[in-house]
């Protein structure tokens, strides 16, 4: 046994046994144990950015950690921008990074690079295998911390790998512990509040948002008159029939004031304070109002379904008062015939939304009229962007399901993002994943168009138009899709886009539709 | 005047008037600003590693930098693997990260990220604007640090950009010096070393590789009897018809030791010293033979040029002595008509490459025959990968033919390398450039599968084909290509690519050619 094979017996033995990798030359070692370990699934990105996505998709779906395999500094590199995401995510990552054999580095070779200062950034912990025999008890604390929602990164050189060794590890069973409670006062102090009269918001995220977490949300809110709201952006969503609905903190800073101009006490129950996604001259970066008492009484690292039942025993709630839950469907009118646009479109995916389906949206401007559809849609799982990274929505669908292949994805892809990380379509193909991307094709960064009207003042001028359109040339989506493997069809009316995607959603393997949306 | 127009005004009146860019909302200022300077071409990437490799590609042929513009952490990290390979290159690069405004970081919104830490080890030079007073500035110094070689990064909080200010500035005349030459002991060193009979290389990079400095450099070879080798990897080179032929030390470490065995003086005339790429078990690192002197002549930042021509001096070599150089055309004869195989469509590249032709060469294992072949065709420039991170050949060949629209650019490809950054397709479509890409369709990662053989042992199984092989399913280029608004055809038999190659050059726009090798 050498390293390499100690770090994937290691991930095995305690339950990572997915590893999503674009491998290079230091990694072989790596490649070879994997190859003698079948129990082990492998699955190729062919670019880095789809590696991690598809990590974080997992993660949130499984709620354990895959393992990544990076090609050293420049593979990581191209790796950050979902991990990124999934650090923000709190999605618990075993990120592999392979580098040169520890006594090459003095020789800076060409690919030689600090792939420690590239990796903390990114990652929760950071951690440099120093032989052979430390890989087994690294590669058990990198696990061990990414159960604890984190981004583990673990730089293999390619000695340590290559290496004899007899050593691989538990982790330690101090990491099963449950995670955290606040203290007893503070959950005495949020009941308090919601007893004194003043009007009051819990505003959840991460764990909270799970059905069972909902629901016991759902009967703080029905007893106490409390509003619930759940952050801009959440790893996962518990939605549809059988749940508690919850709107969204919205993403432009004014609507978001408005929607939090008459809370007097706002209780954080998983997110942090609200904060503006982007400055703004003349806006508040706190978008709570002046005055209002706001109280984090707990953060992503804690039991949050715990927190949220502890809350509501503290209240005196009795535990089957009523949740406020989405008694049955209420799906939407299927919409008139004729030309499509972002509300048919949505309407249509909401209609025909599968049960049990999994929703990766990143449609970014084009999904707003999705949400508040889908919550009387068949009960499902909602799952978005957490940090801002474009090109997350393709990976993470890939990653959901190869986490849940018995379950239908449905992704929601805004055409800009989507171009970012486009290579997940081929191993959507490669894997014979049942997901479905609806691309919403607009041609343009249209956000941006929105952002430039506020801070350019006019129309766009040549340069401005060069940055924020697409629509020269337009790309051809199914031509891509199928040149990656991928069914593909465009829909350009209500009633094509309706016929496509029951028949992608009635089939298998990945199928993309190319949503011409008239702007 | 802002602090985004003080950026704009800085590089245009500093001579840096092409912007690759990819802005997010928080450089909607430096869009606004670039809107208002149409002399200023902008040219938009649909992913940021496509930005810094049209970068690096257009430095390459210009030596001059272009400003990218990059949105965040997250931004940068997409386009760190090409600024990676710029970095190796030594290419002048001024790399503009836009970032939330400073009083906004302390609110850690989405996106925030350590960007200073993930630009370090990419970039020569990195600094965060204090202020709009200093953009014009700091522009300056990013500018000047840029000229010699260097990959600056730049970040602009989003206050800094929107804030009033009346400074621009001027890169320091200091910066216009030349390049410095290594010390005059160390040219007399260098001619006795030529001189005293030993068996001597004069191994080559960097500005030592351009026509008149390998004419140079060809003078001292017939004069002393010395042998030239250039690097493995080199930024650019010139060769074809009246350029002095030069050979390439060997990727494979066995090859390369072999190549350097008999030498017993070995000058480095830009490089360093010869090393593995990669560390391989009980191979040398260092590939110069055990006893041998290797003299670091001069580097990158040195006149290379100059010092080669100080060092013909130094040894009286006349001014009009013989070169060695081609002396006119030995076009390889058009292959046998029959199945394509990357011997046959390497002959056929080099016998149709257009006059004055840049060839970009990401062929990775399968280019290596066209190498010695198109040393008879036509003067041109060769552009390699520099840093080993893959993913550079469709960016470099979009920034190559947006600084030499007048020039044809071919660009040979891996199609594993091709599917890293295929989105620069796009932009080749969009700035409708003359670049001709030739994909190697051998549908695996074919350097790897020789890899995993020395490390593997006996057949790959499941495994190891999986994370191998990119055959299931195999990528339609053409299908992707069209997707992205680039003409392209397939060819599997010599005749039909010399006639579809034939064509794509007499054409006008971006064209792309799947070569269906049999491998």
């Amino acid at each position: 046994m050498n390293g390499a094979d100690s770090l994937c017996t290691t991930l095995l033995d305690n339950d990572v046994d997915v590893c999503f990798a674009n491998p290079g030359t230091s990694e072989m070692h790596f490649v070879a144990a994997l190859d003698r370990q079948p129990r082990m699934r492998c699955v190729l990105g062919v670019f880095e950015g789809v590696v991690t996505g598809a990590a974080d998709g997992y993660a949130r779906m499984m709620g354990k950690p895959a393992a990544t395999l990076l090609h050293t500094g420049p593979g990581l590199a191209n790796g950050l921008a979902n991990l990124h995401n999934a650090r923000r995510a709190r999605s618990p990552i075993v990120n592999v990074v392979g580098d040169h054999a520890s006594y090459h580095l003095a020789l800076d070779a060409p690919l030689t690079s600090d792939i420690d200062s590239l990796a903390r950034p990114m990652s929760h912990w950071v951690r440099r295998a120093a032989s052979a025999d430390t890989v087994g008890r690294d590669t058990a604390d990198a696990i061990a911390v990414a159960r604890e929602g984190k981004v583990a990164t673990l730089v293999l050189p390619a000695d340590t790998a290559w290496t004899e060794t007899r050593n691989t590890a538990r982790v330690p069973a101090a990491s099963d512990e449950p995670a955290d409670m606040p203290a007893a006062r503070e959950i005495a102090r949020a009941a308090q509040s919601l007893r004194n009269g003043r009007r009051t918001t819990l505003m959840l995220g991460f764990g909270a948002l799970t059905e069972a977490g909902l629901a016991t949300a759902g009967r703080i809110a029905q007893a106490t008159g409390a509003r619930l709201l759940a952050a801009t952006s959440n790893p996962r969503m518990a939605r549809g029939v059988g749940r508690v609905p919850i709107e969204r903190l919205p993403y432009p800073v004014d609507a978001a004031v408005a929607k939090l101009k008459e809370v007097e006490q706002l209780i954080l129950i998983g997110p942090t304070e609200p904060v503006g996604f982007f400055a703004y001259p003349g806006k508040p970066g706190r978008l709570a109002p002046e005055g209002c008492d706001v109280h984090a009484l707990a953060t992503a690292d804690h039991a949050l379904e715990d927190t949220l039942q502890a809350l509501a025993e503290a209240l005196r709630i009795p535990a089957d008062g009523p949740t406020g839950a989405t008694p049955g469907r209420h799906l939407p009118d299927m919409p008139a015939a004729g030309r499509l646009t972002v509300q048919t479109a949505n309407a249509v995916v909401a209609r025909l939304l599968p049960e049990n389906a999994i929703v990766v949206d990143e449609s970014v401007t084009s999904g707003a009229s999705f949400f508040p559809l889908a919550q009387g849609a068949p009960a499902h799982d909602h799952l978005q962007l957490t940090g801002g990274a474009i090109g997350l929505g393709m990976p993470m669908a890939t990653g959901a399901s190869v986490a849940c292949p018995e379950r239908r994805v449905v992704n929601l892809q805004a055409d800009g993002s989507g171009l970012y990380t486009v290579q997940a379509l081929w191993t959507q193909a490669r894997e014979r994943l049942n997901v479905v991307t609806i691309v919403y094709a607009n041609h343009a960064y249209n956000i941006l168009r929105g952002e430039m009207a506020q801070v350019g003042g006019g129309e766009p001028g040549e340069n401005a138009r060069r940055l924020l359109m697409l629509d020269d040339p337009c790309v051809d989506w199914v031509g891509v899709a199928r040149g990656f493997g991928v069914q593909a069809e465009r829909a350009d009316t209500v009633e094509r886009l309706a016929d496509v995607l029951a028949a992608a959603l009635a089939g298998n393997g990945p199928f993309l539709i190319q949503a011409d949306i008239a702007s």
